[in-house]
């Protein structure tokens, strides 16, 4: 596989990009291609689109993928790769949850980069052993926890970071959803079949799916590390087997509380993550529904609206950022960002420099273990009727 | 004391107030007072309005109060209205929470209604004594949790009570302020100084002043009966003795979650009193810095701006307001609407009739002892770690 | 008539108001009588509420008015209210607008302070008419464009003063109902059929209900003079005589561009009041159905809430405003403003000193003349097809 | 040049792209080419991207142009495109408005489809041919006014084509934005300085580059014929040639009537660009900067929020949609969309079908020809001091 970048005319060659899932049918697949397109730094060479081989070949076609590089196996196709003078250098996995582990163990092994849908795996120890897979073979691996890619959250993380909301002491996070306010997966629906079976989920259902999200989003803007949880977690749904609503109380090692609220019975809600931060100097509040803004809120003055680009904003927004203020980007340009970033790092390596530091905050494996720790220590926390429970890894 | 009600003329006369505290210098008091004038059932004819009794004369010269009806010791006062022909019919108590309980026991002993400022005591056993006392005197007793009278929470109960919301299954409700995120009470400031005050303020800090606020509103608009909560609670400025933050998880008796939050060290908050219920039908947000709206939620369908006086309000609402629609009402009218409730309560006593049924959703003494309950609680729970401590209370 | 307010105790006496209109059935007499007394400034002791003299007595004993001073002439009762040593200080006019005129010139004339809903009158010629009378008379003359006292109205006037926004360039200024979408008139609604019949509305239909309201509020918070108008008049609903939706382009003598936005037919509208400024520096915009609340944005800045009782707000809207930030205040507290500015302004006659200048912003005869002017001229150009027409005023 | 689109694989071969202007420094032609892969029916393969030949080699090479395929001069460009097997099928012109009808006309005469940005020409003259090249040569022309893409828009659009709103009465249209309340021009700013000069930028400033777009916006949501504007536009920073500001009544061939106001001189607005239209059983409203919602307003009902996505939108929002509910799509996907729809209509032509018809809405030449229509009968109704001036124009 060839790794040098430089090229006679001034761009970067494109970074060739593969991906595990996704076939016909799929959501999140798609949602990965447009976003490694926006930002023109990948092409989609390969694909194991989906484990029934005539439905990954018809994928593949649709998708433009070479007839040769639509494999039907993930494990034949790190092999198959790896081996090509212009094999992939990066794939993309998006298949179900219980899935992440091995593939991505595979194509780490194979030395090929990850970019791995969230949440990372279905249990904390699969995750560490991730974590290890990575450190070991020294690949990128980057976690699509896609919020971190919005230029609002990025201009939220500098403004905590530089001290403007001072020490900060509550933390307040919330997603909320309605799709599976009644037994929608009795209908068949297949995005809910898998998310409330803790088969293919793993042990948290909205926890895993959307709880992750939201602790991660916390983690992400404020840097604190999480201390511990106190948690209830219920399935209203008669006969749901995961929680789909889950109560947790917050500590972070510096003292701070917090509460982190996920619902995905909560009618009249679509996406509604939602992220307030209080500090002994300000506060602030940002809405995923509404990303193109930041609500910032010093003590003793006037509220004000931060936007994309508009005034104010800084380095890490700007860095974020593809178009003016006031023509809104969206969930795929937020998406997009993480692409773009992992592209930044591959390229830098390709270069022998160092990668532009705000190309540096893409979600890590660490991040996919920390969002596994969190979801068992509530789990944990809830059986033992809300007992403070350890939330704290060391890697 | 003249209890009659009937005139020649077609308007009942106006009830005869008295008010202990709230003299110069007061905030809540001018409050009670202007709510008491806005309907015109009312006058003010008697004040205890200060323990000083120089500052009591003069504070009731201010209001056109006659000068032998100013009295510097509410004792006297209730023995000396008592005794009137024309003594007044109700007090009204604002003084700060500890003198409550033996204020009100003066005036019911007297055979005086109250109109008593919450949150009712400072503790429990105080509380239940006056629901006993209240029980035994057959008075009116009439507790200011003054969010109970804005038209659109009338309006969100009406819905709930309807079946509108479906089962409750969730509960979110809040309530966020900022002026104690420094140590206010250091500088003199008056209103900070008693709120941080134990023997002043009780058991709770943020919890008594806003957060029985939050809790009674929950229950006011779902009817749900609490079981149990799950609470951390924190005093963030450095020696504060009480909390100015707290997180509780909540349980209904019905099996419905819920999570309540409030602090008084949130930037960028002044009163943000929000209330979310969601039900396996529909759910709906009232903020009370917006009471003219309501947003209604039905699954499945597009949320909807339900608006005072607007298309789609019942019969609660429509008892609780004064002017059409998109003229906002507030505050004042908001706690208006409790004054005109209990005026009604006593015409219909006078007249020997039932009172108007939508006049009598006005908190009451026993609500009083369930925000007291709710305090020691969450207090208890917070102590203990969070454990699940029992918040139901039977009288 | 006794006029000295000196008293022993500390309060000046009320005011003694009288009422002309506003009997059972009425609107707008219920707000001004509310508006009254939130303050505790004025007492209601005469009334001629309707001419039909049994129901003149009838409202008059709901509201507590002795029986002789309730009148079913409103000459007989300036004539009578005038010889009493206890008559009225001053009249509250809120009769349909075609009796405005000569019911203020009946007390004008009587030595009676008048408060007189608006607008003014009918026509021009009879406004001006009136504002010969009032400086003739030297008598108090407020006329209650009611949104001229919301606390974030009197800040954005102190704001433009104050030159804030720098030179005012652009105005653009809306109000849009929809209750007369439908030929409601028709149908016998009371509220509707005056309102367009030009013989009790004058020449203007949503013109002179809700557009002079959208003109004083822009000249209120500007300061500036119209000096032009070219306006677009129109009748949706079919055999309606007024107009129920204007369109006006403004010109301004300073140079300053502008728009008008009046309709009676738009959907989804209750009482949408908004104005936008922009001058040379910043921007700024007030809803009437959000008035606790104004959105500042200077140029090159981030935009910034001001909210009543906030950081930031100045001394005009103080004085405006009763209770903290945070619980808002509405429709009755912005229009008993006007009343508390009256009452200051007569208690300072009273005690010979100059009143309060916050207290002199109350818009005064000389508004309504221009408000008259106004409509008059946007006729005119919708009549010749667009054309600039003069709508400035000079007394 | 090959226009089978036949390929052996599922899906048709990727439309080859050229594109004149949109090199380094230039802003627009990245927005189309981020436009154009979101939906990955498109390559950008040839351009001529600056009129400056080393800079347009750079900027190629940037972009992944083989060398022999990035031109300096666009004529050579058509000519050689035109001639080759492989040639572009379609060219997007992101110049200064100046250049438009040139450039366009060039590459129809070649036998190419033309992507254009708006607004169309700098006179209505040079659109009318533009109108008869397009005709004559039977190539498709596709304008990008790109808030047509938007779902919500299409949604509006939809629904007032099912007469949801009943008969239309009142089109209000803005488009407000503060980036030339300064003398931004003087500073040698480029995006500045070329909209401001009349010889690029043609007879309207503000009028040309925003309120073109507000025009079509109304056009395209109502379907209504504009019949005549009477208007007043202005220069308010000393010195700048074009208007800033400009304020237009606007009278519909149905008998409805409208505002239009567009400003670059508005501190405080971004992009704000706000569309409401009022029939007699509903109205609506849009904003661009919350592209991902609507509201809808229908008379005696409660005001409904509608979300992209979400329940009730219809097949129009559909066809125009990536992600579901509650993951906000921004500027770049209804961008995108337009040439989504682009590439549906060449699809179908290659394979002799009729296109969807939701892909048949893309703004035309013709759509081009009207907003120039548009803009010079505001500019000569303000020079005639706001005479009304006939608007419309028959092809």
């Amino acid at each position: 596989m060839s790794i040098e970048g430089s090229k006679t005319s001034g761009a970067p060659r494109r970074i060739r990009l593969g991906m595990v899932g996704g076939g016909q049918g799929a959501f999140i697949g798609g949602v990965h291609r447009m976003a490694s397109r926006i930002d023109d730094r990948y092409e989609l060479v390969a694909g194991a689109l989906s484990s029934d081989a005539a439905r990954a070949a018809a994928s593949g076609a649709e998708l433009h993928i070479a007839a040769d590089r639509s494999y039907a196996d993930y494990r034949e196709m790190a092999r198959a790769e790896a081996a090509r003078e212009d094999g992939i250098d990066v794939v993309a996995i998006v298949t179900p949850n219980h899935l992440h582990g091995r593939i991505a163990t595979a194509f780490l092994d194979a030395g090929i980069d990850v970019i791995c849908d969230k949440p990372i795996t279905t249990t904390l120890a699969e995750a560490l052993e991730l974590v290890q897979r990575v450190r070991e073979t020294g690949r990128l691996f980057a976690l699509t926890h896609n919020y971190s890619g919005y230029p609002m959250v990025r201009q939220a993380r500098e403004m905590v970071a530089a001290g403007e909301l001072g020490d900060i002491r509550v933390v307040q996070v919330e997603y909320a959803q309605d799709w599976l306010s009644t037994d929608l997966e009795a209908s068949g629906q297949k995005q809910a079949a898998w998310r409330v079976d803790p088969a293919q989920a793993g042990a948290g259902g909205a926890l895993g799916d959307i709880g992750t999200h939201a602790e991660q989003l916390a983690r992400y803007v404020t840097g604190l590390e999480l201390a511990a949880v106190s948690a209830d977690i219920t399935s209203f749904v008669p006969g749901r087997k995961l929680d789909d609503n889950a109560h947790v109380m917050l500590r972070y090692t510096n003292g701070a509380r917090g509460m982190l609220w996920c619902s995905q019975v909560a009618p009249g809600n679509e996406n509604a993550l939602r992220l307030r931060v209080f500090g002994s100097k300000a506060g602030l509040e940002f809405q995923q529904e509404h990303p193109n803004q930041l609500r910032f809120m010093p003590l003793g003055q006037q509220p004000r609206l931060v936007t994309r680009g508009g005034s104010g904003t800084g380095a890490a927004a700007g860095h974020a950022t593809r178009i003016p203020a006031g023509h809104p980007e969206g969930y795929l340009e937020g998406f997009a960002q993480l692409y773009r970033d992992v592209a930044e790092q591959i390229a830098a390596r390709w270069q022998g420099r160092a990668p532009d530091a705000m190309a540096c905050s893409v979600p890590t494996v660490e991040d996919g273990a920390l969002g596994m720790k969190f979801i068992e220590a509530v789990v944990a926390s809830s059986r033992a009727e809300g007992r403070w429970t350890d939330a704290r890894l060391t890697f």
